[in-house]
């Protein structure tokens, strides 16, 4: 973890007025209580979750997670997976493909590494030559320092994203019997993640989508088995479909990660009624630099929050305050009244953004500023850092 | 400047193979094309340029600009003007409002700053407000270490952005007045960027929006200098339209920094004769990591590049292999053949991705990697940090 700079660090226990912008903040009390209504719908669905830590790309939310419940967290690229290990989480899935035998070398000595500490590292698969080269890492690596560590290898299916993963069925299949020819490697399930089903507005058609991959893995589930090898885990499902992975009775653990956070996107979904009611917990802090007769024009761009998933929502405080959003590039906002709202901000008024996106909106940053007490009139109580911001290889 | 991690420190020398991915890989040698280029046409056309260091944030590159001509750059933020002041560029311009006392006060210890090295700071301005602040801001760091510093003021003229910047006409020359009244802030001139004019995509359109701005500054410089006031600089300009207002005879300084990289964006432009041949000079190196019937997964996805123009080219070293990128999310990017092409990438393959938009991109990454040589064969000759990456307040 990075030692904070100063300006930063001098921040804790200062009211919310003293933040500059534009700043990324957590709001924490509602972090908090996205985090435990997590914890009791898991514990309610009997289901293990193993959050995303790509949403924070922070150990020490990792292993606040893990402190209330997770089994550990999941992480995209390699170099996550070595930020997490750095800041003390060592139960991780890298829930990806990694090809590159340089990445594929660092990938076993984090193997050995968490076992050290009696965790667990696992990864994703989607093709013999990644089962191989993968295999072939862990062999080199036990040629090295001589210890015979095992990974553990889930199996990817194509469950309707259309990205990674092979076709559900015999594919699959053949994956399992082919780890299973590796001593170094422990076939220990399938990752059945469905991206596309997560933005979906309507409950119904998220319904028929999750269905769907539901019957996928039930399908490739049953002709493992009948190859006489047990499927440990199905990981899958985001914040936006975890209700009916998690009913599915199919699916072990669930990768959600948004809702710790909650993306102004996510609000867009019509909401399933078993979804806990997840806040909005993560916020650009912003400053209108320039007003005008019609707009003003805030300090936080596209390059202070990810603006794939549409422009940032702006919080207010009351319905006369309703401000709508526009793309003024990479380090300004135009602000416009919403309909039936009047009022424009004026000159150096703070503002509260919501990130269309929260995983990339974090990645653009250093820290998050834990504020405790609500936004008007709270303190600066936490500070993360963003651990492995950047952290793409 | 930021000291590098070994693993890309090692990078020195080496092939571009070994460039693990995804990675940010500057073309040295069409860089430097692209350099004097601009050195060559701002010589021709007898006008000062200062490229905005918004694009690249390293303080090496600046310093690169102005060895070849340029007078200074400029920044957008308060946190890259001391990124590039603690690099040794001491000629800037904040083309931008600023509004936060405590920026402000930065501000103030940053002309010192470079007025020790004989460099000098200037700033943009569109609110009396913004005046008055910044003025009290001067007087403060005065009363606090005894030097009677100035800065330069621009006063931020709208001419077709829509964003930041006074009416053209009468609001500039009351601005002019106001800053005439404070000893330590000096009248400078007009900022007079037309930021929406870059990507209109016909010459016509783009001549027509300029001719727009051209009048706007005309009838402003009128109304100023009618009040005994010399307008002594007219700073504007990007590379979409650089060539229009350099042969308009009223802007001075050309602020356009795309030019050093290309966008992909910028590419879809008509073309206007009097253009330089600019050429793409940065890329996203990255590897095929899954492969399917209709589509192959990339290891680059909008956490490595930014979306905000729209999705990167790849770039194809024949015809046959011309792909089209589709959007796979954070870390995926989903590759299809182009019309007309057959061939998808295998599974390990190196693809380099040429981003829409080169700043929000250079923001994402810790280091631009320089090949020489070219991107087939080349080696790894400079490895530039992004010094002010996340320097957004």
């Amino acid at each position: 973890m990075t030692s904070l700079p100063p300006h930063i660090a001098d921040l804790m226990g200062k009211p919310v007025h003293d933040i500059d912008t534009p700043a990324l903040v957590i709001d924490l009390d509602a972090m908090r209580r996205n985090l435990n209504r997590m914890a009791e719908f898991a514990k309610k669905h009997n289901i293990l979750w193993r959050p995303h830590a790509k949403l924070h790309k922070s150990a020490t939310l990792a292993k606040k997670q893990i402190k209330a419940g997770a089994v550990g967290v999941c992480v995209q690229k390699t170099a996550e997976a070595e930020a997490m290990v750095a800041g003390g989480v060592y139960n991780l899935f890298i829930s990806n493909e990694v090809i590159a035998p340089g990445k594929l070398a660092r990938i076993a000595a984090l193997v050995q590494k968490v076992s050290e500490h009696g965790g667990q590292l696992a990864i994703a698969v989607d093709s013999t030559e990644g089962v191989v080269r993968l295999a072939q890492a862990m062999t080199d690596a036990r040629a090295l320092n001589g210890v015979a560590n095992v990974i553990d290898v889930l199996v990817e299916i194509d469950v309707g994203q259309g990205r990674c993963g092979v076709e559900p069925g015999s594919e699959a299949v053949a994956l399992a019997l082919e780890i299973r020819k590796h001593p170094a490697l422990r076939f220990a399930g399938l990752q059945a993640y469905h991206g596309k089903a997560q933005h979906l507005r309507s409950a119904q058609a998220r319904r028929e989508a999750i269905a769907k991959a539901v019957d996928a893995v039930v399908l490739t589930r049953q002709l493992i088995e009948a190859q006489g090898i047990s499927v440990g885990l199905v990981t899958g499902a985001g914040t936006g479909s975890l209700v009916l992975e998690a009913a599915s009775g199919v699916y072990s653990e669930l990768q959600a990660g948004s809702f710790l956070f909650m993306d102004a996107d996510y609000a867009k979904n019509e909401r399933d009624a078993a979804q806990p009611q997840f806040e909005h917990a993560l916020f650009v802090k912003t400053q209108v630099i320039s007003t005008h007769t019609h707009h003003a024009v805030c300090d936080a761009g596209h390059k202070s929050h990810a603006i794939d998933s549409g422009m940032p929502l702006v919080h207010a405080f009351d319905s006369e305050s309703e401000l709508d959003y526009f793309n003024g590039g990479d380090e300004h906002g135009i602000l416009r009244p919403a309909a039936g709202s009047q009022r424009l901000p004026g000159l150096g008024q703070m503002l509260w953004l919501i990130p269309g996106h929260c995983d990339p909106t974090v990645n653009l940053h250093d820290v998050m500023i834990g504020v405790g007490g609500g936004l008007r009139n709270g303190t600066v109580q936490r500070i993360y850092t963003v651990d492995a911001r950047g952290a793409m290889t």
